[in-house]
């Protein structure tokens, strides 16, 4: 149903009754080592092209979420997921190797909660048994398309982020057990004319004040009523500038309420800039650590808002600014 | 509702009561000169790069359907669309103009159909009361990014398509007069090998004949439940494949049943080789002549199949075949 502006509750509960995550090498040293189900040693994944890697993690993520739910590819009525490559084409290859019917869905790194969303909205009014949705990114992939190839060796400033190599994946489904998704709240597009593509968490920290405002006022809620705000990826200055913003508008968001993934993937000792970023970045935090504490109670409530920056290089080029936008998903663990 | 093994069976019926298309000066000289709402005179349409143009295309038709609907834009629960263009920047910048809550979808050019899917499933289950859809392309801007700079004059087999430039899109609706939207398939990616990006109608037939297959077998439905089976961009060799295909499976699809609307908007001398291509291709067909028929029941039921080639010239590049997919809408006049 239809609640506020932009906004829908599920009064069905849709449930996560499985999940599944992949990473490459880089990623099994980061924090969530002991989080993650499979790694690959190595960026290629006995691909011969970084994409076909790219699209194997995808595989991968999707093959063990049904596995783990004790189902096959043909039982899945419908595959929600998009990628930050040139037309989406390591999701599209990887939906031609498990068949599922399949809607592609872009906005950058927000297509995890855009996903779920949609994912969440048919499996609550009966249009879908089992929904497998998620997203993926690859570092070599996407640095070598929307920057230089990593080779290069080219020099970043502080403000860069490093975009995750990983999968995260859920089914969404009418039955079974695990965390629900309760609420959602669909962003619109933001400008503030930042136009830095080595900034992007100062780009995309006002399209996740802006759903998170809308979000509370469209549910008529206060911040208190999640443990934790989940962003996707602002980094380290996004995520500074997001308490900033907020606090300008009488919402007083706590440090300690607000969890980035994109700081939360990586160690200390990790140069990744001002943190992991990507379309797989919020969606392998999700479908990994905060599955388990949603899972087994050590969270109960979390609003989790991905946040995507919608440029292109060739945007870049023609001198425009970065128009960012950003969807969240409340998910709650069972019986709350 | 879901039906069957990858359908939906909308029972509320939902409204397209606006409809609004835009294009450029070589489709103003086509059959469809008398049934367009706006032509832009040049390619550039006062903009400075075709991308921007691709964008001004989203934008008219937009703010046309808003207004023919006497509605404005901060009245549209949602916009649901999306483009060939790398990381889809003209939709994405269109949406930093209308500031309607946006859900990026891409399916290239299935990408029409699945978008009216969603929003139908929304308006069906009072998840929206307005959501605005459809699809638009450039040929200048796809045609460079796809194949060569058109400046260049590079010379082009028989077997290709002629990107459309244009924009069409509806407003789908709880309320209101106009056909309605009672069905849709979602479908699956398929793949026969096929790895000529110079003959997409052959490459997409098979996934038109699959989803025209499961949504009979979904619904229960034989052919002559439909006054016309309308395919996105097959051109003259697609469609001609498709009878053929569905032929061996024992469906007969009568050549007058069908119509393609990359074979509806030029005049026959236009020299646009196979017929017209590109996510606005269907798009424009759709919400400008079909809209009107259906709208004044010389139609009463079609079904909508928007076929889409998920390729991008580096897949092409690293020698990948071209997976295809299609996804079906049917639509019929009011009170039928």
């Amino acid at each position: 149903m239809k609640i506020g502006k932009q906004s829908w509750i599920f009064n069905e509960k849709p449930v996560i009754s499985a999940a599944a995550t992949v990473a490459g090498p880089f990623e099994a040293n980061g924090k969530l080592a002991n989080e993650i189900d499979l790694f690959h040693k190595d960026l290629y994944m006995n691909q011969p092209t970084y994409e076909q890697a790219h699209q194997q993690l995808i595989e991968d993520a999707t093959k063990l979420t049904v596995q783990k739910a004790d189902l096959r590819f043909q039982d899945i009525d419908f595959f929600i997921s998009g990628d930050l490559i040139n037309q989406m084409t390591p999701t599209n290859f990887a939906s031609r190797t498990h068949k599922i019917p399949f809607i592609g869905s872009f906005n950058a790194c927000a297509t995890s909660a855009g996903s779920l969303a949609l994912a969440a909205l048919m499996v609550n009014y009966k249009s879908a048994n089992y929904v497998i949705t998620g997203a993926a990114s690859h570092n070599a992939a996407v640095e070598k398309q929307f920057r230089y190839p990593t080779e290069y060796g080219a020099q970043k400033p502080p403000t860069a982020q490093w975009t995750v190599t990983g999968a995260g994946f859920g089914l969404v489904s009418q039955t079974g057990t695990g965390p629900v998704v309760t609420r959602a709240t669909i962003g619109r597009v933001i400008d503030l004319n930042q136009s830095d593509p080595f900034n992007m968490g100062a780009a995309m920290a006002p399209a996740a004040a802006d759903t998170l405002k809308n979000h509370l006022k469209d549910h008529q809620l206060t911040l208190d009523h999640y443990d934790l705000i989940v962003t996707g990826d602002l980094g380290e200055i996004g995520r500074n500038l997001l308490i900033d913003i907020l606090r300008k508008e009488q919402i007083y968001l706590k440090e300690e309420q607000l969890i980035d993934a994109g700081l939360s993937i990586y160690s200390q000792d990790q140069n990744v800039f001002s943190g992991g970023s990507g379309t797989g970045c919020s969606a392998l935090y999700l479908y990994s650590q905060l599955y388990r504490k949603l899972s087994n109670k050590e969270l109960n409530r979390i609003l989790f808002i991905a946040t995507g920056a919608l440029l292109s290089p060739l945007s870049t080029l023609q001198n425009q600014s970065i128009p960012v936008i950003a969807h969240a998903v409340a998910i709650e663990s069972e019986g709350v």
